[in-house]
């Protein structure tokens, strides 16, 4: 090492000591023949005092070697925000080892820079304490992670990333191969399928810490490659699954968050998560609850809630706290709000503050009866708005009052931002009705059935249920996984009620259901959306701040500009434009399966 | 867990437990009655006792379920050669947790199948001890590389896998952008790139357990994909990163291959390897240095020799203990050998093993004086062979001459299996000439020229050296790296001289270079090859061995397939064929840099 001393770690107790210090030019202050340098490097801040003569070339972030002697300050210039506030540093000697052109990005955690522009000069946004910190942040969760594990005999196994294109997975990344012309590699969206063949193979308990790649419309907060912590383990049930993520969330927080979870980790099951908060991954620090109306409005003549009853459907609401006190414009917002998501509208009542009399559009459509029972109904008190959801379809509605519960508990303050809540979404449908009116699988065609419904899930394929769980914090889905099939008679049921014939089966998953034929055993995993859980431990809202070089929306890359046009010879010698030999791709030699495991 | 013992760790002290056990059927023996099965899970194996009515549709490689009492083996009966040999678990329910179809690979550590074979079952395969030992070292490889680093404050940040084309970057996978059509990624050969971009971020300790890609031919053992422990350091010099090497494979090769490696690991100049040796990775198991004779042979008459004299070029000779005793076929061998090198032939003397009295197409060549010497310059005894090697070109006889004296260690038997070798390889030389007689860089045009070439690499590049060094095992080079130019003096004297203008490095390595204009610190590193190190770490002879799921030459995956054709719908999806907009790719906009690192 060129230094002899970490600038950060310098303390009243070094005074004295001759140090050499190394790092980058934070902030620098002339004061009449003396200048005061912060000096950064990656464990901190220490102030550097030079005479003027020495340091008048100085400019920030200029890259230096400084050897100086450490003193205390001078009484009373002591700074107790700075952990080496108490002291220091005299120079003697200073090596400008590099310039800094002026700087198009300033390196202050007090500014806030465009998106682009911090990716585009991401160097120099690192150097910023919050976004190196996150980078920091997440290295350490790998490390924790990766201890429970090893403690419990995990293996870290790499798996393919070149591997088979899906015909049917139209979001794979494809790779033109230069060495067989004409054929083409894909980038896998998991792990899925070769950790389940590891589990074939004997290794009994694997992880790894994967990258995974989509090639979709990236939304809000998505990334063309993203990374998963992939966890697979054999001869296990749904609860060990369960126990080990909770022991890793709780390592993660409980040193990363100094939040101790509560364990064990709340369960609650899928149709609950639907019907109680109208989503399957219910943000759980506050109440707010949808409540049922069905059959409390049995025989209303509104025609909207009518509707949707008749047709089976389900009425609902949600109840705003203090929502009486919106203006008639907040009101109108709301109408706005569902618009948006896709909806007609969002029917509501309020009740004014001191009488608790019903008022809004939908009063005047109910009954007397129904509108005198509606606040005991709803749980609602005077000074409350209570919205409406009415769809023959329950989900559609749940979904619409799910959404407006999260945008209620914004609007009404709610939300404790410092508060940490986990659940374990569990016992998903294992099916859902395809548009076509046949079955198709909610998770992968390889998810078990749970216990209750492994002999009889063609009897009721719309209740069956799977041994399907997620893990929740805040209302992010921070990890999901399942049991998969192991037995081959449960395996050939669930195809015959998707719909795939053996041929079909073959052909698309032909090389797993092979390994399947060799005593696969029993097992089961979870993987972690990794950006996401880090980015929650670090406090941060979107996961680029916890990616070294994110891309933006498209897939854009500032910094390098990729992706970008390849040349006519790059084409060619790819191969890109080759036909395959005629022997190559018959069908019928085994497709990759499908399943695919991923939170992000 | 629905066990409640690993097989492999029941010992006599368990003797008289119920226990419940879950594996794999390894060998099942029928001895009138009763039958006896090894059943093997990840732990290891232990032998199960069936009454034969309740075992008797047990085949190989079934998985099942056994519950029984563990019971100490009739005397006479242990097995010692077993952990578990003391007992055996006498069985009273089975459950068959899934079949087994008739076995394509038999899962027997004493067979040895095809390399197609063994990959298209990997699940099978990988169910032997030796294979799955290998990758279970591998995993605590990972684990004790990672302790190493994390305790000396390094962060683990993950780099882009899809990041920029490089338009000279030949091998560059590329991936066609669905969002952009007309636009690609790279896969990238290294991490190089962006960990100096960390550096310059001020991250300080970099590492990454890194994949990289290469399409190019698969020499006898290469990947397309494969992994580099890649590591980039701030503020050090050369020293530093050879210290922390050093302690990386002293803790790898100490705690996995019970091997204490002396320290300091010896350091070899480049020059030096090439000269005594004959090689860049030089194979320290055994002596056999070449010898140089240029000076020894001046004035020869032999055609050959003189003509490399002549040249300026070397004449050099490697001995082969007891090559005397080799036939007429086994010489003529070497003929043969060394045209499949490329080169002439190999012109070789053999000493008579009683007197000593030269003999051989060479000798009759040489003159009485350089014959009477020879035994001595060369440091041959009678019974000896010497090999000569002789060109224009000292590195290509150099070359050929270190290849011969690893042919001579395996021939003569002279590499200890058991030991191993590590030395460091520094001084690399800066330059080579191309063949349009200008200069190209060895390592990559970043590497930077050591302290007595810094001012002045200009006045001799033939012979300017640099900060770059490898580490080699047994003649292999398992990790390589250099200290990096932060100067944009130093970095510009380096273009001018590679010929490289300002307007072409902008356009080669822009946004490298617009990085390095804001304080860039002093930064070095190293990349180990993984795939190489763990498959020596764990005695294997192909990095095959330490891959869960490997290709074979050509990048072909018998397991899956891939790559295949992809249809024309994927291909019309992901934009393969689409132009790209006018606007994107305007040149000078800053292209990939070509630095790569890597050892593989």
């Amino acid at each position: 090492m060129i230094r002899t001393h970490d600038a950060g770690s310098l303390r009243a107790s070094d005074a004295g000591t001759t140090v050499t210090l190394a790092g980058w030019v934070a902030r620098r202050r002339d004061h009449g023949g003396v200048i005061f340098v912060d000096l950064r490097d990656a464990s901190g801040v220490v102030q550097v005092v030079f005479r003027e003569e020495d340091a008048h070339a100085l400019r920030n972030e200029f890259c230096v070697l400084v050897t100086g002697e450490v003193s205390a300050r001078p009484e009373g210039n002591e700074n107790p925000e700075l952990a080496t506030g108490a002291i220091e540093v005299v120079a003697r000697e200073l090596t400008v080892l590099s310039e800094a052109a002026p700087l198009p990005l300033p390196v202050d955690d007090t500014i806030t820079a465009s998106d682009d522009l911090r990716l585009k000069y991401r160097y120099l946004d690192l150097r910023r304490s919050g976004p190196a910190n996150a980078l920091r942040l997440r290295s350490r969760a790998n490390q924790i992670a990766r201890e429970v594990l090893h403690a419990r005999d995990f293996n870290e196994i790499e798996t393919p990333t070149l591997t088979r294109s899906t015909p049917e997975g139209a979001r794979d990344f494809l790779v033109p191969v230069r060495l067989q012309p004409g054929t083409w590699y894909a980038l896998p969206q998991s792990p899925q399928l070769f950790k389940q063949l590891l589990m074939v193979a004997g290794m009994e308990r694997y992880y790894q810490i994967a990258r995974c790649y989509r090639d979709e419309d990236f939304r809000a907060d998505r990334q063309p490659e993203f990374t998963q912590l992939d966890i697979e383990m054999s001869f296990v049930t749904q609860d060990d699954i369960i126990e080990l993520g909770e022991e890793i969330v709780s390592r993660l927080w409980g040193s990363l968050a100094d939040y101790e979870i509560p364990r064990p980790i709340p369960r609650i099951t899928w149709h609950d998560a639907m019907n109680r908060y109208g989503s399957d991954k219910p943000d759980l620090r506050y109440g707010v609850e949808l409540v049922e109306l069905t059959s409390y409005l049995a025989g209303t003549s509104f025609r909207v809630f009518a509707g949707a009853i008749d047709a089976g459907g389900y009425v609902g609401a949600v109840v705003m706290p203090g929502g009486a006190a919106q203006t008639r414009k907040e009101l109108d917002g709301w109408q706005d709000w569902a618009k948006a998501r896709g909806a007609r509208g969002l029917a509501y009542v309020v009740l004014d503050e001191s009488t608790g009399e019903a008022r809004g559009p939908v009063a005047k459509n109910l009954s007397e009866e129904h509108l005198s029972g509606l606040a005991d109904a709803v749980g609602a008190k005077p000074g409350d708005a209570i919205f409406f959801a009415a769809t023959a379809d329950r989900r559609e509605a749940q979904e619409l009052l799910g959404a407006a519960r999260i945008e209620i508990a914004k609007r009404a303050g709610l939300i404790d931002e410092s508060a940490w809540a986990f659940c374990w979404v569990v016992d998903a449908p294992m099916f859902e009705k395809t548009e076509e009116g046949g079955w198709t699988a909610v998770h992968h065609p390889f998810t078990s059935p749970n216990a209750e419904w492994i002999d009889s899930f063609e009897t009721a394929p719309d209740r069956a249920l799977a041994y399907a769980y997620d893990i929740v914090c805040n209302g992010n889905e921070i990890g999901g996984g399942s049991v998969r099939i192991h037995r081959a008679d449960v395996q050939s049921r669930v195809f015959d009620l998707l719909g795939i014939t053996p041929e079909e089966a073959q052909d698309k998953f032909g090389f797993l259901l092979e390994a399947f034929k060799y005593g696969p055993p029993p097992h089961a995993g979870i993987a972690f959306g990794w950006d996401r859980t880090c980015m929650l431990l670090s406090g941060n809202e979107s996961i680029r701040e916890v990616i070294a070089f994110p891309k933006t929306r498209g897939g854009y890359d500032p910094l390098t500009t990729a992706p970008t046009p390849i040349t006519a010879q790059q084409r060619l010698e790819a191969g890109i434009d080759a036909k395959p030999k005629a022997a190559a791709g018959v069908p019928g030699t085994g497709g990759q399966a499908a399943p695919v495991e991923h939170s992000n």
